[in-house]
């Protein structure tokens, strides 16, 4: 597959079949994905992977449970627009994905969130180079019972960045329109 | 080109030769570079393309102006330890490609850092499947003087987040070894 049909296969997956990620496919995305640039070569990007639907639905609860809470404390909150949507107890974060592949780093480094969004990316391609689906869900993120941060192995000096639900699309959704890129300048 | 082959061919390339790059050819990577996925799909992207050897040394010259300045004033900026390289007056920061690329976006939006680099991501890469280079050099970030600002058509109320460089490489460096991915968990 070429980098332009690439690209276009590459899209955000919300329905999967049930079949399972084979672990060793798993750690090989995960390989390829540290091949993204990092900030003075650090390489700061941690993983953990949940292939485990159980548990998976345990995190999203964790999550839907936490951003729901800081909601309604502050009604100004960005994701209050996914109130309803959090409210619905059959709502899994994740879309019932097979797959959940977290990539993580130390709070504070200066180039985290860049250097993690790199690595995220490679992921991304890399998984519809396979014929798989993938969708950063930045519900995710939210994990706050120290339990279950044990159970997941996240450091507490660690933030999660992108976690990235991964399984066999249903099917690969049209690609939406593209604004055309919005050019402020071109000097030649 | 396989994406096992292109993840190793997209290399950080601070060598170029002296060939131009059609101004076409930028376009389209520019284009490319939105099939990046976004935080609810906001395209937050801006782009400035700089293909004039003597505009990007000016910027070299300020962003250099700009860091020293910082780094005399905070001995402890993260940046002290390009001291030295940037007090040469032949030290281009953008190590004399003839084309940059700037991707930048209104400062405050939440995922602007993470939607820029995934848009990044996809721009190295794009180059990389055309046989081009690149580099993210953030030392280019730094650009101060209103004039110059307006020069390029940065509007106040945005950020760069990614200056790029590109060009035809001198040659494609060697990969230099990964770290075994820190995987903190496996549960399946």
């Amino acid at each position: 597959m070429g980098f332009d049909a690439l690209i276009k296969n590459r899209r955000s997956v919300r329905k999967f079949t049930d079949k399972q990620v084979d672990i060793e496919i798993v750690k090989e995305l995960i390989r390829q994905s540290t091949f993204a640039p990092s900030a003075g070569n650090e390489q700061p990007w941690k993983f953990i992977v949940v292939n485990d639907k159980s548990m998976i639905q345990k995190i999203s609860d964790e999550s839907k449970k936490n951003i729901l809470a800081r909601v309604e404390a502050n009604p100004d909150d960005y994701a209050k627009k996914y109130r309803g949507m959090l409210r619905k107890e059959t709502f899994n974060v994740f879309y019932n994905a097979p797959c959940l592949v977290m990539i993580l780093g130390e709070a504070g480094l200066k180039n985290l969130l860049v250097d993690c969004a790199l690595a995220a990316s490679y992921f991304m391609m890399a998984a519809a180079a396979r014929g798989l689906g993938t969708c950063w869900v930045n519900l995710g993120t939210q994990i706050h019972d120290p339990a279950m941060k044990k159970a997941l192995g996240i450091p507490d000096d660690c933030d999660i960045v992108a976690p990235i639900i991964l399984g066999y699309p249903e099917k690969i959704p049209p690609v939406p329109g593209r604004k055309e890129p919005d050019m402020l300048k071109i000097i030649q």
